[in-house]
């Protein structure tokens, strides 16, 4: 086994939810619970990954709060794993990735995985970042700081 | 050695990027990267790796189009790494899960890195996903459809 560097404690919010989904695994895994997959079976069927990997990688999910765990919807003994609110959250970022993906790692005559708009059909708009005013932003628009945390906040 | 599985003939937008980022430590250089670091020796400093670890990513990255080396700017003989165009378009996907991360991995009390638009120094605003007519979307009013290729677009 790797020892993997821990990144929980880190003040960067890029280097933060690595524990939690740093891995390709851990991100299709949500990707194909967006996608209504909710059994282990299911997940092991789409992915293809060892059984001992996958149930790693689903504690670890359910552990850091992305998924939890529900009594199957049929009632027969299995258990079912479906997103959390936190889990949710990370709708944007899987469209970006697709979106950045779509742009750069496929060529024209490819037949890719489309996210569309249920009501019309229609691939979803390109993500824009903008200030809060409305304008458009580069990354040369944009700088980093460091904000110091509320302290009245420590106390809630 | 552990075998890593490739996605790189992915049909689905997720998965096929995995092999270019998806490991945390190349998601950090290229975070690192927009921030302005140029130099192997201050990725190094920057991430704490190991130095064949960051030599191997940096390679791979640069492999994959998303950095190139540059001669160094004060006439050094070191070489610099820069963002590509392709590199710089994964700036939506930093963002997104940047603000994944601290709504939901970060108390109000604690320190944080925050992107800011560098005219007004305001955090950048909140990403939506939105339909190609902009009504907002959530993830059930998405869908995934398979698109084939245009045929045309192979003989370019």
């Amino acid at each position: 086994m790797v020892k993997r560097t821990s990144h929980k404690g880190a003040n960067c919010p890029v280097a933060r939810p690595l524990d939690a989904i740093g891995d390709g695994w851990s991100l299709l895994i949500i990707r194909d619970a967006f996608d209504g997959l909710r059994r282990f079976g299911q997940f092991q069927k789409s992915l293809g990954v060892a059984k001992n990997i996958l149930s790693a990688r689903l504690n670890n999910l359910v552990e850091q709060g992305i998924l939890r765990t529900v009594p199957a919807s049929d009632g027969s003994p299995h258990q079912e794993y479906v997103l959390t609110d936190k889990g949710c959250g990370l709708f944007p970022v899987l469209v970006a990735l697709r979106q950045w993906s779509e742009e750069y790692l496929f060529e024209p005559s490819e037949t890719r995985a489309r996210l569309v708009d249920r009501e019309r059909g229609q691939p979803v708009a390109w993500l824009e970042i903008r200030s809060a005013d409305g304008r458009a932003l580069s990354p040369e628009d944009t700088m980093i700081v460091m904000q110091h945390g509320s302290n009245n906040a420590r106390r809630l």
